[in-house]
């Protein structure tokens, strides 16, 4: 049982649909799925932009968004306050963007001031895009995607460029309502389906920077996969069986609806929480940046990878670690995709036993699960 | 029935390994899977090389096989024959190297003079990489990777870097007896699984070349896959369920042995090719130089258009066409990946057929059939 922020749990339905022979990537056939493919996604994104399949993993979602926007020297503003944060900034510089980092500390959500002020400070609009994480899954915080939009807006000149790896089918992102310019993206968090799939969604004001982008690239190139999912094509053979997977995954989506979805995400969320206050268990995020996608445990009274370890062996459900020097400090609870009240239900009972049985006298029995159920079942 | 040279038809074990749910990819359990994997994949290669594993398209280890050795400005030798050849030219290009194209009518293998009299003029060593497609699928044609990396060799300074996509796994590669250095492939060609993971080995020369490789990167940076590889581990999440694919169908290969499926191979192609004789259909590739993995017809009794159509219709048989240029003048039948004699046979009784009903006088019925029986029965 998958606890972790990716994979997530695939449904039966998605496992099976990608176990059917692939059918040529060039046939009509073929191009429906297409077709159906990309009017689902741009559902999904609340969208009219483009929004384009890469054969990749998130990161080269992350880096076809860099590549296609920017030129060597461009001057850009990195939030960087988590593991995927840091990523951005490295991506950003290795094809010799000018980054500018604004942090925050690990755990703590990126100020919406440190980046209204450098905007605002930028009277000569030298600033070509702001590029943050939206929900930064090394420490389950969510930034402020909403407020910080707001203040690149008020600038008008820069793009926004945003990772919703782990937001995007989890929490509202209306990439149109808010104008969001370029969202990047992965098969194996909300969507459900194994990873192997990128996705980037691109606006019309995107697309007017791509023009002037000197960045090389040839494989990422976002202009090619534009030209053929016009066409209800691919520029390269695409993964055909994820996205069978892909299109089951999209359909049982669409069934549920997108404020469903949230609020079974944001149910999810709260009912650990809660359940974690109720363990004494210190929350890594504070309840006003809280990811719905993953929730970061600091425990004190019991060490973070004897729960993880007991977790696995006791009842088979696997916990993310804490990454980099959060190693050994946390745990994370992955609450993304295809998961259901049960499975809250589940892993919080199993991971009072397990405080129990690790000598945690700070647990009342029954009271995480207790606590969790409150929530869920309103 | 899928006789195209990728995605190629999938075994039912391949399938269903597929389907399983997904695992962590930070688990023991699944770095023993790359462990494995990572065997199996040098046996293939017939090397101890560092062979790599993407999450992208063939195009995505071609573009790796480019940009972690070489600069831009450096001169390379690109082999252009074919719309893969020409790839290469354009993906090079795309990255600033300075391409010197040798050319041959597609339909045409390679000049190995050619490439030998370009290397022996360059006293000063100024080529860096000479960068060749071993089977170019849009033509049928296998060009001489061992008579050309032996003037490479000869030469002594220069990196060969070959697209082997549809040739690994179907015809001999041997990538140490041989010193290939950059060897590029894809998941859905003789791999029979479908796309999604794209290959490189990599020789130490091309380790050495790769410290002062000025192109930038990230994503398909391989010094990273290098470095989580031998930790049995991968940089960014990997396609898992793609990769339990990959694990069954290695050990099939496995089980079958190199030389059997070579021989595989070979007996498909001239069967296939001689049922084309017997059928009179002119072959668009001389047998010295086919492919083991496509044959190229270019029919003048006929349409080419009209027997993939025909074909497909009442035999749902699954031809390709021609590429390009090319478009409507040939059709190709695949032979590659996970073929037996039984789907030569049918493909080519149905060919029959097919020819018979467009009103194709020349064909002698039952003639192709015989001809290919009389190969595969050896």
């Amino acid at each position: 049982m998958l606890m972790i922020p990716g994979p997530t749990p695939v449904p039966e339905k998605v496992l099976l649909a990608m176990a059917k022979h692939p059918i040529g990537h060039r046939s009509g056939e073929f191009s429906k799925i297409i077709a159906e493919l990309t009017e689902n996604l741009k559902w999904l994104h609340q969208t009219q932009n483009d929004v384009l399949m890469l054969t990749a993993s998130g990161t080269g979602a992350m880096e076809a968004a860099i590549i296609n926007f920017l030129s060597p020297g461009d001057r850009v503003l990195v939030g960087n306050n988590g593991k995927f944060g840091e990523r951005w900034a490295k991506l950003a510089k290795a094809f010799g963007v000018a980054v500018e980092e604004i942090t925050s500390q690990w755990g703590q959500p990126l100020s919406v001031e440190d980046f209204r002020s450098k905007l605002q400070s930028d009277t000569e609009k030298t600033i070509k895009a702001v590029i943050i994480t939206h929900s930064e899954t090394s420490t389950g915080v969510l930034n402020d995607l909403e407020a910080i939009n707001k203040a690149v807006k008020e600038h008008g000149k820069a793009l926004i460029i945003v990772d919703a790896v782990t937001s995007l089918g989890a929490c509202n992102v209306p990439v149109d309502l808010w104008g969001l310019d370029v969202v990047a993206s992965g098969s194996q968090k909300g969507y459900m389906i194994p990873p192997g799939l990128g996705f980037v969604s691109v606006s019309s004001k995107a697309w007017q920077a791509y023009k002037n982008a000197k960045i090389p690239r040839f494989y990422l190139d976002l202009g090619k996969y534009k030209k053929a999912t016009d066409e209800n094509s691919s520029p390269f053979t695409p993964p055909i069986n994820l996205m069978y997977g892909l299109q089951a995954a999209l359909q049982m989506q669409k069934e549920e609806g997108l404020e469903a979805i949230f609020t079974r995400h944001q149910k999810a969320t709260t009912a650990t929480r809660e359940a974690m206050k109720a363990l004494c268990l210190p929350l890594f995020a504070s309840d006003d940046a809280a990811s719905p996608a993953i929730t970061a445990v600091a425990p004190t009274s019991v060490e973070a990878e004897k729960v993880r370890s007991l977790m696995k062996k006791r009842f088979d459900i696997v916990l993310a670690g804490g990454q980099d020097h959060l190693s050994g400090k946390i745990f994370r609870m992955g609450h993304l995709g295809f998961v259901c009240p049960r499975d809250i239900l589940a892993a919080i009972a199993a991971l009072e036993a397990t405080l129990i049985e690790l000598g945690d006298t700070t647990v009342s029995p029954g009271a995480g699960v207790a606590a969790a159920a409150r929530v869920l079942i309103q």
